[in-house]
């Protein structure tokens, strides 16, 4: 890993807590307001004791129906998920579920905007991938082709963010780009 | 209770058992895309049973940060909080939270069409009532004055939706007047 300017790098951070850290800045600064979904879970008991925070003692994952993050910018109803690779040529589709490919094609269809923010970990390099490049991909896989997105279609196809400062992934920098073309 | 025609009737369920079913018909007929939010949990132990999902064994309730519903219906984004009440007469204002009045209050500055769903159980009356109604009658409690909003605020400020059949709260048949009335 070659020496870089520590203050850009994201010291280990996930790709969420970045953006957790962003959708935090838009909303103390009344830019946008843009929330991750809590993980669903099924309640199963619950524990009350006395004077103490009620415990839940057993619950199970349920699979999301939904991507992970949506919420409101500019009348502008934005919807995304959030994924990560370690390598450094292409992304792999198995990132990806039927149900999220499902949810942004709806939401696309009622006229929300809905993408894809890929990192590319070891490189350091972030995405902006409208759904239509994403659903291009999911049906040539559906259909026998390649199951993955090689890292020269992120390049021409999608939107890159340039790492700054506060936020460090200015993920709505680019999307001003993606709505006008997408309306054009 | 006075008898009426049954096919009518909620049968006991919660207002939010209706609106889940709504949001069914609607994602059904791809007419809008909206979903209740996962409540939220903070999960401190899981045990992963051979063969077996994984179990949570320890997690606690978070406050959420938002309300309860959103989505996308036509390009514009959605959310709203559903209230119920036994109340005859009116709605008490401490079924509230502070939380949920800030979060609509930061959608509607985003554009985004921000309301509650309020029911009257007792009555089998259900409203569609605008923030701005909700935010008038928070800043004068605030500053004082009376801690409920009177059932007849709802029958002239607010929008009646009249119970139907499949879905049974047909909540955006109102949100087009809504929409078309603070558009103007
Ligand atoms: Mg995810
Ligand atoms: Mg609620």
């Amino acid at each position: 890993k070659k020496d870089k300017d520590l203050s850009f790098s994201n010291r280990g951070k996930t790709l969420e807590d970045e953006l957790n850290e962003t959708n935090i800045y838009y909303l103390n600064h009344q830019k946008a307001i843009i929330h991750k979904k809590p993980v669903p879970v099924q309640i199963v008991k619950v524990e009350y004791p006395s004077r103490s925070a009620a415990v839940i003692r057993e619950a199970y994952f349920r699979t999301p129906s939904t991507t992970d993050y949506n919420g409101v910018w500019n009348g502008y109803y934005i919807d995304f998920e959030a994924k990560e690779t370690e390598s450094k040529t292409s992304f792999p589709l198995k990132n990806i579920h039927q149900h999220q490919v499902t949810h942004m094609k709806q939401v696309t269809n009622q006229k929300g905007i809905a993408f894809m923010i890929v990192r590319f970990s070891s490189l350091e390099r972030y995405f902006v991938v409208p759904f239509n490049i994403i659903n291009e991909a999911w049906t040539l896989m559906e259909q026998g082709g390649r199951k993955s997105i090689p890292l020269k279609i992120f390049e021409t196809k999608t939107y890159e963010i340039t790492p700054g400062y506060n936020p460090r992934i200015d993920y709505l920098s680019v999307i001003t780009n993606l709505i006008a073309n997408e309306e054009s």
